[in-house]
């Protein structure tokens, strides 16, 4: 059911910044992309078969500033990638796995995602994400 | 200088129920290792090209106990697979990226492993890690 992990989100307070420190790695940012109904600007940085994905608020009330106001920035969620997400959900629902989206919502990327609940994942913000070919 | 992300350690508290979660999306462990010098007795879970590493504490000085004391459970760190560590290491502090280990030491699965400052890093503690072959 999981193929891989799609992408490890990070917050960030300074999207430039954080961009600096990845490309001193040696790493470089594929395409930028603001997601107006998560209210944030996403930074995709490609690794290996997955991506770093560097998210800031572009609102105080986004929930990427009410992330790093509750907990600083850091690792905000990891995402793994999935053939078909009405089933992984339904897969996930049959295994009592507690669901924030029951249904598959537009994500960043062209992709349809769904989040499960932190109470499940032992404190992991765990997405799970059809990306789009 | 970065290949891939070797790993995503995520700190738990109770080994077998993260796994149990885990298993339920039809992830499967491939190994056990404990790590006496970290304190740590951890399952490695392939994904793709990477895996996750679930952490727990075998002792309540360990580093993840401290961590699940002060952050609660989740994502510890992200570990970024290089080839060569003492060069990555060097070329990291001539772009002025502060290191907690400026060489490289013994990690889990045989790997040699240096971590970098989260003041560098948005927060993140990233793992630098040369994995063997």
């Amino acid at each position: 059911m999981i193929k891989k992990i799609s992408h490890i989100g990070i917050a960030v307070k300074n999207l430039d910044e954080a961009v600096k420190f990845y490309e001193k790695l040696g790493l470089q940012v594929e395409a930028y992309e603001v997601v107006p109904s998560q209210k944030v600007k996403v930074a995709f940085i490609p690794i290996g078969d997955t991506r770093i994905e560097l998210l800031s608020a572009t609102s105080e009330d986004s929930p990427i500033a009410k992330f790093i106001e509750k907990k600083g920035e850091g690792i905000q969620h990891i995402a793994l990638a999935v053939d078909d997400l009405p089933k992984a959900l339904s897969e996930a629902e049959k295994q009592e796995i507690v669901l924030i989206d029951k249904e598959p919502r537009p994500g960043a990327h062209g992709a349809d995602i769904a989040f499960l609940h932190p109470k499940s994942t032992n404190g992991v913000l765990l997405e799970l994400c059809k990306e789009k070919h």
